[in-house]
């Protein structure tokens, strides 16, 4: 039987006083559950979960109070994953050094290797529109390793006994604690095993392209206009370092998302926990999961605020800076076949209209800017979150671990779809790139150290003007001999400094 | 048989003249389907596809080319169904004006519908990381309409007859004008049927409060300092304002979001189709939905540019600030219940911590506020989309549209949620908004149109140091008498400004 | 002589009873002022001026405390005018309808004109970063009307005799009414007279290049790549559409930035002031600035929140989106000399280069997308302050205006450079685009109707592999006949529908 | 005599043919300079400058092209002053290596000289918004050094003899690289001169009230509700460790920044340079500034893109994020005096109300939370300012660095005006804060290591419920003796985490 909340008498006195009927019952009107159900409580009372479902009274409630979006609105799953590597560890450390029961850790070892193992997934409905400090996510997955435990241990689902979701699975630990513990785990993880390849492939990738095309002449340009010439290696070159560069700023970021905030419990004192629990359940988490993890040293901030995250993610802002620019590029150089710049083929995917046949677009560029635009303003997300913690937490954590793992996944996918499905297959169309780097007048920039800045001006605007090459304006002004021009004048000396 | 696209040869000459082996097989392997397939065909070559999914070629190879994100990256599905809608609209103007056969259009106009209805919403599985034009969206949609019409009419599927997807699906049109079109329907029907709603339930709620509160005074607040006193009502109608203002705005800018780019076909010009098309489906769209929508004067701008989605948007941006503000004042005006300012009690609805027994939390201004950082998050990414469209089209379509309804969709949805599990139910504690008028000294600023400013002032300091009330240190300096200060300093006086 | 406000002594009993030293003396040593001085007085004691200045002690104190930024980082100069008119304004109201003297409600008057003219812009010293009302500027304003006005009258400055800078200047208003209202005022100002303005300029620039151009045939890019043909006047068209609509989004957003906060006073009551006060200023305010300014229906929401100025900054951004899409746009088209796309050539402003002899660059497309972008930065900064609100006063009032009033200028005037220096110089380049026109193979789009997309493909396909043109592939192929092809395929029946 | 540049003839061909007169003269009538005047020349032909002024053709070009925006809108001086260092260490080098002249490369330096002391301020009149590569502040200073140095040497400025200002003064060099060079140099030095300092000052103030405030107790507040107890001290020890995490971040990304562009001249090749020469002038540069600057490792990417920038302004985005957060709470927890939580007593600088005598307000954290809001606005904008390079070059250098230098110099002023006029005076209300304490709910955390989670809660429920205290509570609910009460409920026992 479905017995609401609402039936329990809540007339408080209010904190100054006065004496209230904090709410009407028409709010709380909990909806009955379809199909077999089960009685689940907490500290608000009773109320029916699914017979089929392992979460308890607070997801139940969640559930109804957040109806906010869709299912593609859950809280990202590598949080519930982390979350139970997080009660894994707890209960080893709690067991192993704090007395906690054996079997009682066990079975929730068990219980949340399942979780970990993505077997139990649809357990966790919960929204990351929920309690900002995500308490009900913390308890979702307190309840469904508490109830899978029991279950294991042939108790009865509900009963809290053998294996209570607050005093065991939870014990030592604070939803203020715990839920940023897991953000850390989660991106730690989802960092070092997804988006750092992914990245090192793509680096790899251009890399290759830059050593492959290390003698093909091109014209450069700045300012989309033609400037001096340079080798098509050279200029993959400097996108191979941007991405370099963003693997090392990922890296350096990432050491400070990985102190650990557990052991602060409530308000970052570590009120019943135990000296040294921090330090134990990070070595634990970095046994579990490989990666190097450690105790914050000040608690109050790793609960208060997210700055670890900020700069996490403005670490990918920055990768989506470095590959709008270079998706863009690569874009425009590829742009044709017939009126476009044409330098680059890019590897033609699919048929690229619906009304002109034929056609082929640079898919996989425009994936990877929309991704970047994507990033950059989960990024403001992030830091409007960040910005607005309160006292002794931040409430903001589900909004910001939820865009930062959307980004590194982002990020990610989009980097290893770019590298098999464009990078890899870009041809290098070797006879338009020499006409071009042939017609263009900003060869004459070799002329400054002989002649000057202003006489190779008036080379290059009489060029200009009638239409002829720059060797024929030269000798037309008599500032350079023909043969000096031969000597002086030569693309593929024009590539690097100087030998002094 | 699965034949990959790879094997049809593809030696090209390049734009300005050099043979090139434009990709190498390897990029191009596509992956065998599991399970019954069917061959598909596009301009590419023959491809296999799951034989229970209606989708053709081209889907398929999106599917492979952008594996980028889970499922949570998928297309949504207000965009789909808006697509299907124009389909039907299109199809019924096609036969009615431009001699399409009927029968062929009744089978697109009757698959369309199931599409609308959302019984083949898992036909559509493509991710928003896509081409930028949502080109391989709209074959999604011809392709099942194309195949769902055929198997109606008793044709085989995949053979493009009697209902070819580009032929008839699309007649007309191209993804460069269909995919903006429904991102116009989408956001109209989202905007109208979802949001304007819910903002109207909020906005009445806040009223309601407004009003209900009307005769409760209480102190001011001003750089979250003690200030002059006002009622409670007259700070609910400031929120009641600052929304019914966000609703007028919307109202605006969803004028020119639904001005249809249909009939713009590929570049705007209006190619391969007909002189008065635009019109006519836009009035057939308008009858489907009950909307209305217009066809855009300047087709052009409306394949090249979305400021119409970034205007919106940007309406969407102020809700988000309009709202954080509330939810924040709600929050705070609600903090305790023992050692904050306590003027309100907001529902309980859950157990408010894993540690701290008893606690009870302002969840719902948390859920509220994290969707407003997501939406200033989702404004920014629109309007990077939005900037940076080349030359006849802007290719960041799904990123932008996908953003637009997701802020629609949360700030619905958390406003919603807010009125049922938080606005309708606070309660003023009336005897603590009493009590701390009465504390307050800023009831000196009754005082100075009387003894001026600097006297005013000198009573509050006073008082202030001494700790005394601001009528004993009236009366102490010798600056007021005890009549005039009865007279003059009454808060149920300072809540307005005076009859002249 | 100079006397520190720490010299009186503040001891001062806590808000719940401690006694506390509220400073310690050292922080609180004012600077002595170089040069000749004077004594100037407020509540919290005596300060020294520069004698030659108007204004008075708190902003002297002002000074002092926020040393934040250089000479770039002042109050805008807008502001101090507006705020100068409010003053105007309220003195004739004041003196009219609610008693005040007539000599000095005059005084005030010409001491506000002269504000008003600009000529006393050094006595406003105040930076941005100071009291997030805006409070200090307010008094500012006060102090040297209040002196000026003194000296006009024959009194002593620093005496506040016969005008005081409070009980006159600033009578009947509080800065948390005059200040939003000055804000008000300024922005509404400079957005007719200067925005407005830049942008029909810019408009009626870009609707004269679509209509010079009305026939000259072009290749269309989608994707950046060749798509099918239209004219350089209807893509011209499409950029004044924009502008069209971006001046139509200022001219919508601004009716509510002209809502006047004047009348709410300190926490939106109105208190200290007369009813019909507030109607009676944005009266005047509207007589001497020749717009149109109503009072604020709302005095809650017109002090607490300032959703108008981020929904105006909203319209700003969405002109930087079009801005920066229309500049982008035209630096490719220009591209070149020899290697870009060279549609278009733009007027030579000056060298382009230190190092490259000739060479000649988009600059005035690079000040302008850079404009761009500093307008959707300034915009974030806008929505961010104006999210943050709390209680009756939102506190980030001189972050909004200042953003607000940079943004309207920057557009404002990169837009007339816009115009005068690129828009109207630049010239098509006739012989590129036609030759452009007929290498495209996408002219292949008129053929869908006659022969199916799939054939039309084929042809393409074929063309492209063997370079050769569409007429040959598509005779090559047989689909095709001489005859049909060339009364077909012919660029000038490709710019718009077909007569059905 | 004036002669503008637009009586140059300029009939051009175009790119591909066309004959284009490439700009109307009606846009080219330079203005003349009222009073004296001096010719300059440039590759445009000549041009008046005034007499007075030591710069040249181009500066005045483009003072006269890009009227956009007042006085504040200058190109930093920062930026001036290191190119000038630049200047400097390339004419040093270019003598002592590359065979410069050493009379010429001495008055390079002497007048480089005079430019860093800041006398010459005034001859540098460039917008921000000019061309985005910085051709024009590049050109500006080489026009003021070359005239400079010229009339040192006893020459005729105009003449460019004996020194030019690109043949000598920019010798080696193109904008291209030595403007991202003077942006790396003047942002290395304003962090290390500027920002740093103010934020180890804010740290080590933050810092000493932690270790002040070690003892003093204080309830937690979590979702700003009643949390469980913990010090004054533990508070602040969380913001100065947020602080100095964020120096950390500054330091980390600043190494990037420091690598020079320079060597890589106009697309990054190095053309007209020499081997060995971009680390000679690094190495120069370290020596006149005594910061460690190090050679770009590839020049592609330090001119194409300025990816560190987008990293330091993340480092500041995280700054403004704490900062935020910290000021925040001051103010929240120093609301009052007698109607907030009046846990802190903020210094009182000045009077805060033109209308609410006595009124004073924590204005030291608006300016700061508006700083804040200032800095995360500008990382948008020198985000989408960095996204957008093209090719071998990103043109929006002057946006990027003006927006970082505004960042830097913001935050760090704000912090020093923070700490001297907030911090520092900050007062602990003692009294307030024990009351607040013994009046929570939340010490029944204790007890749930006792007697478990959900008999703790029924205990602060029923405390909450009838308005008791919680020993009262505990007492009547039977759960909890007397005695052990005393021994587990003790605020002083629960800050921090017990012995094992």
């Amino acid at each position: 039987m479905f017995v609401s909340a609402s039936r329990v008498s809540r007339l408080f006195v209010s904190p100054r006083g006065s004496l209230l009927r904090l709410m009407s019952s028409s709010h709380h009107v909990m909806p009955t559950v379809d199909g077999p159900s089960r009685a689940e409580t907490d500290s608000f009372g009773e109320i029916q979960v699914p017979a089929d479902k392992y979460w308890g009274a607070q997801t139940a409630r969640s559930l109804y109070h957040f109806a906010i979006g869709g299912d593609s609105e859950r809280m990202p799953i590598p949080v519930i994953h982390a979350m139970a590597t997080l009660k894994k560890a707890c209960a080893r450390v709690n067991a192993a050094k704090f007395g906690m029961d054996g079997a009682v850790a066990s079975a929730i070892e068990k219980a949340a290797d399942e979780v970990i193992s993505g077997k139990l997934d649809s357990h966790f409905p919960l929204k990351i529109w929920q309690t900002g400090s995500g308490t009900q996510t913390n308890m979702n997955v307190n309840e469904v390793i508490s109830n899978r435990a029991i279950e294991m241990m042939g108790g009865q689902m509900g009963s809290k006994k053998p294996v209570h979701p607050n005093d065991h699975v939870n014990r030592s630990q604070s939803s203020n604690d715990t839920f940023p513990t897991a953000m850390s785990i989660a991106v730690g993880i989802e960092t070092t095993q997804t988006l750092l390849p992914a990245l090192e492939k793509l680096q790899a990738a251009l890399d290759a392209k830059a050593k492959l095309w290390v003698d093909i002449i091109k014209i450069g340009r700045t300012h989309t206009q033609d400037a001096t010439p340079m080798t098509l290696g050279q200029e993959f070159s400097g996108y191979a370092q941007q991405v370099a560069y963003g693997i090392l700023r990922v890296k350096q970021s990432i050491s400070r998302v990985c102190e650990l905030a557990i052991g602060g419990t409530a308000v970052g004192t570590g009120l019943n926990t135990y000296r040294g629990y921090d330090e134990y359940v990070a070595a634990e988490v970095s046994k579990l999961t490989g990666l190097s993890f450690t105790a914050a040293p000040n608690k109050f901030e790793a609960l208060a605020a997210h700055d670890a995250m900020v700069e996490l993610s403005g670490a990918l802002n920055v990768l989506a800076v470095s590959l709008n620019k270079i998706a863009n590029d690569i874009r425009f150089l590829g742009s044709g076949p017939r009126c476009g710049l044409g330098e680059l083929s890019l590897p033609e995917n699919e048929p690229g209209s619906s009304i002109m046949p034929g056609k082929v677009n640079p898919t996989q560029c425009e994936a990877l800017t929309m991704v970047c635009a994507q990033v950059m303003g989960n990024h403001v997300a992030v830091t409007i979150g960040g910005a607005q913690g309160h006292f002794e937490l931040n409430v903001f954590k589900p909004l910001m671990v939820s865009n930062v793992l959307r980004s590194i996944r982002l990020i990610a996918d989009a980097s290893v779809s770019f590298v098999d499905h464009c990078v890899d297959g870009i041809e290098a169309n070797t006879e338009t790139l020499k006409k071009i780097v042939r017609e263009s007048l900003m060869l004459v920039t070799a002329l400054n150290p002989h002649i000057g800045y202003d006489n190779a001006a008036k080379i290059a605007k009489n060029a200009h003007k009638k239409g002829i090459t720059l060797r024929e304006s030269a000798l037309e002004l008599g500032l350079v001999t023909a043969e000096n021009f031969e000597k002086w004048v030569r693309p593929e000396d024009m590539l690097g400094p100087k030998d002094a």
